[in-house]
């Protein structure tokens, strides 16, 4: 019932921003600008009684005052006067509110729980489904809804529910930089009408949505969420982040969404036997949705690695060995190989492969990538960019040469089907830096990489540890 | 003996770059460059018998050839060649040889390694102390001597000593991005002559080194390491980071600097039993430096947050606390404080303070630093930048406003004594986004927060490993 009643609220013919404002530090206005600046097709009604107009579009005094029907409608007044707003919705025909109201039962006040139940009451009585309150509600860009300025506009296979507004707003962004792109992510915040169960139920049977992404503080009802999860596991990958492990995170749980989080041992033991991925923070949800996005299955932990210099092979090594995949040394069969085309470090070229040995032995990384794509005894490659070692020990002529670099590595992954990684560093730009030609050749590559699909991780530890989880779930398939 | 001889190589009148290049792509030509680019006063002269000039430098057909002593020699010919290189460099009464040259024992080959030692029985009959062979040699930037393109011109208390070349080079750019400069850094490769044990002996007592960093594959001579260390920790913070833990690892410090690795868990007891620091990777070992560079001593470790929205929050107070902080409530004084202000939500602000709560209240997150920072009970401050979520929720207007952001931060940490912590994430900016006016406006402010001298980090989790760690370090010294 929650799913055809979404389905609804997330296909909108008509949209009001009830408490819309000119003010551009509001988010009366933002709600009133994502619509225009996303493009939403169908009529848009900001509503207040102060501006006849908002960003060029007519507005409303009152509810009562819009043409026609409303469809779906965003909520920004205050907590007081929801109430008032939703009778006069509930007469415009309204499907669905979203609340980015706040001030309810996060407070930890007895009169604003109180409200907060006369709200869902109410909501009830005429009809109306609620996502919220106290959240960011709707990005869903193929329909011109969002909840963010600078999100990309297009779409892509990843949905996501999030308890955090903030949060996933962040992440969409984060996200995108790292070539993900989302089908819709829902902001839930206290989900005092429908819930993460509600909207998990929809995101299992959605088509646009390949896989499902979690960021949740606590659950209202264990056992319903155990079983819609188990259901959703079963029909494609679902990634969870926990919020409120801890005393501290549990304290800022309640007073975020009042949230009770619960056992953090009890919630990994469920997610595990509910067949889920579990990511311990923003950063390891990104890179497990970036291995389940760009790699093809992976299906075994044993590594091949192309490490940079020196250190940078050793500490590659140890990452990878240290989340759980298999550095193996070099097959017997490929040195022979080597030896065979005349490569004078035959013996002594090692996996990791050492750029600083291989150069000028007659054999380059990628040759050894190419060997090792199609050697059987390699079930993933990984090989580092270590471009903050290249700025600074390639000459600009060399270091220029970056760019046909990744061109090589976008045909090996092409050329082999198995699972394939670059390293690529993060890092952030400081002024002075930002006008270097240097960032450049560097933005310029990692844009290259990321906009060809590659799975590209900032170090070889986070690669590890989210290859060494999907390897983990999908041998749990079997 | 060696603290002398390292003192004398490090500031030499004269400088040979045997194996000198005119081609950009190579070893040869860098460090003739690096030699010109960071300003070294002395002359330069450049080998090799095939150009007259190298970098408009005149070029000498042999070491013979040149006129006057030489004090300290780069040699980048092949291995084959080294020891013909050194009889002739004994003639010009050359103190220090930097051995760039490489495939000695570490080709894991019997000629190669006879061959090393004697080149090593040479240089001892010769007076001639080797940093290196296959190593980066030295970047002392206050001398005009350096190892790598792009490096800071300028010199900071923070001294290195390196097993890998790349490494070093790579580390100092990385921690350049966050503020640190150095005074000198060693990379020394298979530690033929001079060895680490030399180098830190050189570094403890080095008045232009206030904190040593080292990144260490295997001593030679464990008993006297471990009692160099100890004497090192007595004077300054050493923060060390191990290459080649687990078996991958092992394997390739053999190939890399022909390092035997040993027992993991016996090097983490002795390192601690020294009184150094350990970095788990590189990006540690630039948290941990930040950390002792830029913050007073850490004198316990309950925390005052500002998390950013309601989610960051959330993972704020999680991140804290799983690495050992205590994210303690706010103090009754306090509450009672802001209820005389007359702040509304006085009953329900928490720490870490939730900003979408804050919004609207009466106070402000500057405001609860402030009354944080008054406090006895907070030992640290750390306040979120949140760029991530200001990007997708502030207008144009509001995200302009993160500069003034930033100095209501150094005030802050300029007005009270405590640790002082700034969390701003890394970001790689990608194609289009460079050009764009946002990440010009996060640029600016990464670097006036960098700039001031703010220890700043990506990630709480990051920043509250290294507090903590540090925490211990100060509570040890008692």
């Amino acid at each position: 019932m929650s799913v055809q009643a979404l389905e609804t609220i997330l296909h909108p013919r008509s949209v009001a921003v009830v408490g819309a404002s000119a003010n551009v530090y509001s988010f009366g206005y933002s709600f009133v600008h994502h619509l225009v600046e996303y493009g939403f097709k169908g009529p848009i009604y900001p509503v207040n009684p102060n501006y006849p107009e908002i960003m060029g579009l007519k507005t409303y005094p009152s509810v009562r005052d819009i043409p026609g029907t409303v469809d779906f409608a965003i909520s920004c007044v205050n907590a007081s006067q929801v109430t008032g707003m939703l009778e006069e919705l509930a007469e415009k025909g309204v499907k669905g509110v979203h609340l980015y109201t706040a001030r309810f039962s996060e407070t930890g006040r007895q009169d604003a729980a109180e409200l907060e139940q006369a709200v869902l009451k109410l909501a009830l009585d005429k009809g109306i489904r609620l996502i919220g309150p106290n959240c960011m509600g709707v990005y869903y860009p193929r329909v011109g809804l969002s909840f963010g300025f600078n999100l990309p506009k297009d779409s892509g296979p990843v949905g996501m529910i999030s308890q955090s507004g903030g949060g996933a707003s962040g992440f969409v962004h984060l996200a995108s930089l790292r070539g993900i792109r989302f089908s819709k992510v829902i902001s839930y915040g206290n989900g005092l009408d429908l819930t993460e169960c509600d909207y998990l139920d929809y995101f299992l049977q959605d088509q646009e949505t390949k896989i499902i992404l979690m960021y949740v503080e606590g659950v209202k009802d264990g056992r319903r969420f155990f079983e819609t999860l188990t259901r959703a596991t079963r029909l494609k990958p679902v990634i969870i982040m926990k919020g409120g492990r801890g005393q501290a995170g549990s304290r800022m749980t309640f007073s975020h969404t009042a949230s009770l989080a619960g056992s953090f041992p009890v919630w990994e033991a469920m997610v595990r036997q509910a067949g889920a991925v579990s990511a311990d923070d923003f950063d390891e949800l990104i890179d497990l949705t970036v291995a389940f996005r760009f790699l093809p299955m992976v299906q075994g932990k044993r590594v091949g690695v192309i490490g940079g210099g020196g250190g940078p092979s050793v500490i590659a090594a140890e990452e990878c060995e240290e989340s759980g995949l298999e550095v193996i040394p070099i097959p017997q069969e490929m040195r022979e190989e080597l030896k065979k085309r005349g490569v004078s470090i035959w013996d002594w070229i090692s996996n990791p492969v050492d750029l600083s040995i291989v150069a000028g032995s007659g054999v380059t990384d990628i040759d050894m990538l190419h060997l090792m794509g199609q050697h059987p005894s390699f079930d993933i490659l990984m090989a580092n960019i270590n471009e903050w070692v290249l700025i600074t020990l390639a000459s600009d002529e060399r270091f220029q040469g970056l760019n046909s670099q990744i061109t090589s590595h976008i045909n090996l992954r092409n050329t082999y089907s198995k699972p394939y990684v670059v390293i690529f560093g993060e890092r952030g730009v400081i002024t002075g830096d930002h006008a270097d030609w240097h960032w450049k050749v560097i933005a310029k590559a990692r844009a290259e990489l990321i906009r060809s699909g590659m799975a590209t991780f900032p170090t070889f530890r986070r690669a590890a540890r989210a290859l060494r989880k999907v390897q983990e779930y999908y041998a749990g398939l079997g």
